[in-house]
């Protein structure tokens, strides 16, 4: 029998809010998949019966995957340090966003995810506590840590665990930046290889959306943080911009964001500031502008449309929403199907080649990216990224 | 839409066996308690409208409890060194341990509980990454921990954390053994300040017992472990059992089980061991035998019934099972009802005292507790324990 929780009676003002009202009591819950029902279902379940599972797992660990939800679980976790555009505001109040990411692994993926706000920031400590939590989990998805301890969390995290570590922030966004990126240079008639791309912001997403492009073999790439272009003679980089700064800018030069979007192709803003008019006017003719800040993008979809071929924003209120719904459920889902060790650069690009794939037969400017309702979406990202997974090897079934 | 994992092909022998195929996939997964159909849906559960909930929560943590699925939540933690009598299989073989509770938490207590398999065993380690990871929970039971690391653990969690921590293994089986004690020598026309008991296992589950059955007054308590009788002078004990030794025993005597149980009212075991016939013959008339192995109790239920007025063990399988899942469930349900900020030793009491009171009136010798799946068991707990956390000023609502 199943006792309801007391709901408390004072909070009725904010409730008459809609977004406090469906938050009431979170958003999740846990669901038994087996009956309870009499001593017969308790001894499956329970003991004694439980008991030869856990000899079997003994045995042979791999077996944990069968038995347990593990095979179909991921953690997401966070220390609350960087949560959407609101900072550091710590991991309680980061909850909810967290349960939010959980839903939405449930939604489109099919996939149970936990949401774990870690009461710790200091890298060691992180690392530390995630790598002691993994048994319980098929993959963690690390969420909304600063940059740029988020590096090296996850990078440490991926050397230690033989499980998925994928910090969504960097990752996630890296991969929808470049399938709506490859459909828009399709659609103006350009090649990857051919094109100037000016990347504002050298955060968690702005480091992954420069590797990933990197990879995808653009020819030339700027980055831009908050002092001007990134180049090699700049003394306070740290290390992963100083990286960045040179396996970009190919022609070292220095300068503003403005400098630099002079007869550029492409704009991609990850960094939250504002660009003016002036500086979209120089770049080059059938310019791509992708101004991803939430709430407020970094150039006015009304003012990116008066200078530019294809525009996208991170809004779902505008066309060409850029936004990580679109990769996690199935990278994850495709991870998880192969029981996969990591999710390498091979299965991003693939996650990325098959986003794009699915609205390449109706390409518009209004029309880049599917819908993050998409039911098409995490099927197929799942289905490339298990694939990649087997030709590159990190699969185990 | 949600994408079906794919299942393995290959394990369809071992799934012969009903408690691998209930096993198969685990026993439990998350559901959504919200609809994401539309856009709508998505700004109210994700952005943009998640962070007015986290801001809320920011500036009162509090609140936490009202707009998350934490109000509801506990982490079932082990670290897999004593799991059922398997001993130290370490945390992935525990998992579906854990899982089971998980499910008998939700089945009767109504609670989300989620499995938490830790890879440390070291009790800073285990004290650290629990209290990083409790923002994320409403609760912390501890579970299957091994002694004597389980007592610093729960203790020093307890001084750290303003949530619920509570070790199943010492206090659930605690609770209901007082239950079913005070039921029982009710029966046979005693008084517990009257009796001598005899408690064979000073590990996780016997120092919890030995506590709880002075609390409630027992008047001559005598613990054994296998080096025979706790007394002040022995000098192997360990902390733990020297304050045990300190506090019962009055008469400090030494000696073998067969020495403590010569006109002993009550026999307790709690430690896997075997008492010969031969000892038992020598309790006290009326004599109360609870055998509490499992799944071999320390006294054949067929003997302990021709020496014995009153007889319990731990199995499903004969009259007056002593089983966790009468307390656990309702222990919870009743402190997260209230926002407990600790599981005090009242409540506990409360809890024994609701469960005894359940059978009072139709007591008989093969009646003295309820049946693990009497529905009526969870909701009477929970009210006594909420009761007692108000009475004790450790709520929070």
């Amino acid at each position: 029998m199943v006792t309801q929780m007391v709901l408390p009676k004072s909070l009725g003002e904010r409730d008459d809010d809609p977004v406090f009202a469906l938050h009431r009591g979170g958003k999740m819950q846990i669901a038994k998949t087996v009956a309870l029902q009499d001593r017969v279902d308790l001894s499956l379940a329970y003991t004694p019966g439980v008991a030869r599972v856990c000899e079997a797992i003994a045995d042979d660990p791999a077996l944990i995957h069968d038995y347990t939800w593990i095979g179909n679980t991921v953690a997401v976790v966070t220390d609350g340090t960087a949560v959407l555009g609101l900072g550091d505001i710590g991991p309680r109040a980061a909850m909810p966003v967290m349960e939010g990411k959980a839903v939405l692994f449930k939604q489109f993926g099919g996939v149970d995810a936990v949401p774990i706000c870690l009461d710790c920031t200091d890298v060691d400590e992180l690392v530390d506590t995630i790598a002691r939590l993994a048994p319980s989990f098929g993959g963690i998805n690390l969420e909304d840590i600063a940059a740029p301890r988020c590096f090296e969390v996850e990078r440490r995290l991926r050397e230690r665990l033989d499980i998925p570590v994928f910090h969504d922030d960097q990752h996630g966004t890296a991969v929808v930046v470049l399938a709506a990126l490859s459909n828009a240079v399709r659609l103006i008639g350009k090649e990857m290889g051919d094109i100037r791309v000016v990347l504002c912001g050298a955060g968690a997403a702005g480091v992954a959306v420069a590797r990933i492009l990197l990879s995808a073999g653009v020819g030339d790439l700027c980055v831009v943080d908050r002092q001007g272009l990134l180049h090699r003679d700049r003394a306070d980089l740290t290390q992963v911009k100083l990286s960045l700064a040179q396996d970009t800018n190919a022609a070292d030069r220095s300068g503003s964001l403005g400098d630099a979007l002079k007869g550029a192709d492409v704009f991609i803003g990850v960094s939250g500031g504002t660009v003016p008019e002036s500086a979209i006017t120089e770049m080059a003719d059938d310019a791509i502008i992708f101004a991803l800040a939430n709430p407020t993008p970094e150039v006015a979809p009304a003012i990116a449309q008066r200078h530019a071929a294809v525009v996208a924003t991170g809004r779902s209120d505008f066309p060409n929403q850029i936004n990580n719904v679109l990769a996690f459920p199935g990278i994850f889902r495709g991870a998880l199907d192969v029981r996969a060790r990591q999710i390498t650069e091979g299965m991003k690009l693939a996650a990325a080649n098959a986003l794009a794939a699915l609205v390449r037969e109706t390409l518009s400017v209004e029309y880049i990216i599917p819908s993050p309702l998409d039911g098409r979406v995490a099927p197929a990202v799942a289905d490339a990224v298990s694939n990649a997974a087997r030709r590159e090897g990190v699969h185990r079934r």
